[in-house]
């Protein structure tokens, strides 16, 4: 894209999570009719009850719009975060780990209703994780929250797939959007999951077709969108769809698809692999940087194999090494 | 020592607080006046402006003995912990975490006053860790606090010389040296820190004279508590005036001394050093987890080494790798 004049890269709209990391075992997971590399909300007492029965965790700030906006911040992008934390410890520790990286994050915490939400993130010997969220103050979010003169100044708006989860969140963003569009900015989105896309596909099918102009989705999510087996077919539905979809496939890399184009992207092997936590959303931290800031589409995609290649060598979606050092040693 | 009948190995006093891991650099230390290595105590308005003055964090429990419990606990050890957490989010994840190993953990968390106590640890591109504390809750350790009938169902009570920075947990510990005593049990002290130990010299002579069987220290606190820059000098001094003494020295391993017995025990590498955070106390629990099942002290020297050769190759002080299975491909 053009580089505009606009203040912010990318602003992003998502739950405001804070992650409990914690090692679990395919047996624990079956116990707990667990789908494996999925994401299920939980209510706050199956939270209480399923924490109970895990190992000692690690806690981390994450939500998967906010680890990309995090992640663009981190690599020098101008980024900014709207999302809804309650006023408790946890609220604390999600807004100071994402204003330290330099993002904008000027969301009112909740001062009554339920806590910070939580995600408790198994994460199995394979380096698989499995996530069982509980959405709490996030839900919350309303179309009040959102500050549209901030919308205004990004040119890329960026949303996870998880907001439609709530009906509030899911109408805040589509206020935004209309507000983006409305101020020659473009939309991005993150299909989230496979599960998120069954529960809301013609929604998505409708937005991806009327709103969209970045798409994000994994393998998993592209063929549950268009509801197939095979990933070619998938790919081919959503090529035109929107200006560009990047569709990530683990080990195998992504491809990027943009008009006629494909572009095959490899994966980065940094190290040994730890935690796929936020592999997909440090892909779209990468990609959005280099978009917004005009570069080829070959690049972009580069940037965000980069990242998503860093953050599955660590535990957590955060990357703990510092981006611009990665990205001047493997793309100068 | 001899295998007794009571129903734990070993029943810890300590600060109940949970780590918050950063990474800093050599300036930013010097900007805060901060010495490196060490541990200073900051009250809830300074950890709230150091907090905002970092980086993204990670969090996790943490607290000098109540590490070493946990650690004991993992390695299979029977282990109790007593201190004091608020009733908050941090206070659950202490809590849940110290259980979660095995640990048993029945203090009461306060319902009123100060906050779960937080560590800001400062971490170095040389693995070194620089510790803020806030004390919050866990100094209302009182002697009411103690289970004393747990106490008397310890083979060993061990304590952090830190809880001497509060008068309320120093009587409660010495309350529950007493019954130790009377119960035919023996006390173990780690000296913590060698700040801590200049705060308090005179209070730890007399307490490794008169009260300490097995002394925990690493050499600047040895050296701080016989004042001297020699450490030959200062295991000289030490050597008799408790049953064992197990000085650690980082690279050099450690030396166990028992009467006229030196035993030197080599240090362990297991990977690249990451982080210092929890060495002392993971040497403490491997060492206390052999002693108490009767081992001999070579072999009670070696596994403290091999716990905290693994502690240090990765971030926080609570160990993400197996230690049983560690002690199995190691010590078997």
């Amino acid at each position: 894209m053009s580089i505009t004049t606009k203040s912010l890269d990318v602003i992003g709209i998502g739950n405001a999570i804070v992650d409990v990391l914690v090692q679990a075992d395919d047996a624990f997971l079956a116990e707990h009719a667990l789908s494996k590399g999925s994401m299920a909300l939980i209510d706050e007492e199956q939270a209480e009850r399923l924490y109970a029965s895990v190992g000692p965790g690690l806690e981390t700030s994450g939500g998967s719009a906010a680890n990309t906006l995090a992640g663009i911040a981190q690599l020098g992008g101008r980024a900014a975060f709207i999302g809804r934390v309650r006023n408790d410890q946890l609220g604390g520790i999600f807004s100071h780990d994402i204003r330290a990286v330099g993002a904008r994050f000027e969301t009112p915490a909740a001062v009554e209703g339920p806590s910070t939400a939580r995600c408790l993130i198994l994460v199995t010997p394979d380096a698989q994780r499995t996530m069982c969220t509980y959405l709490g103050a996030s839900v919350n979010l309303e179309p009040a929250d959102l500050d549209l003169e901030l919308v205004r100044e990004a040119q890329v708006l960026y949303l996870e797939g998880y907001l439609w989860d709530s009906d509030a969140a899911k109408r805040a963003f589509i206020a935004a959007a209309e507000v983006m569009r409305d101020s020659g900015g473009q939309v991005a989105l993150s299909l989230s999951d496979a599960f998120c896309v069954d529960r809301h596909r013609q929604s998505f099918l409708e937005l991806v077709d009327g709103h969209v102009d970045v798409l994000f989705a994994n393998e998993t999510e592209i063929r549950s969108l268009y509801q197939t087996d095979d990933f070619e077919a998938a790919a081919d539905q959503v090529r035109g769809r929107c200006r560009v979809a990047a569709l990530t496939r683990s080990e195998k890399g992504s491809l990027v698809l943009s008009g006629a184009d494909t572009l095959t992207i490899a994966p980065y092997h940094l190290g040994d692999l730890v935690d796929t936590t936020g592999a997909g959303d440090l892909y779209a931290a990468g990609f959005l940087y280099g978009y917004t800031r005009g570069q080829d589409l070959e690049r972009c995609g580069r940037l965000g194999s980069l990242c998503a290649g860093q953050v599955v060598t660590q535990l957590g979606p955060r990357p703990q090494a510092s981006l611009p050092e990665l990205v001047a040693n493997h793309l100068p």
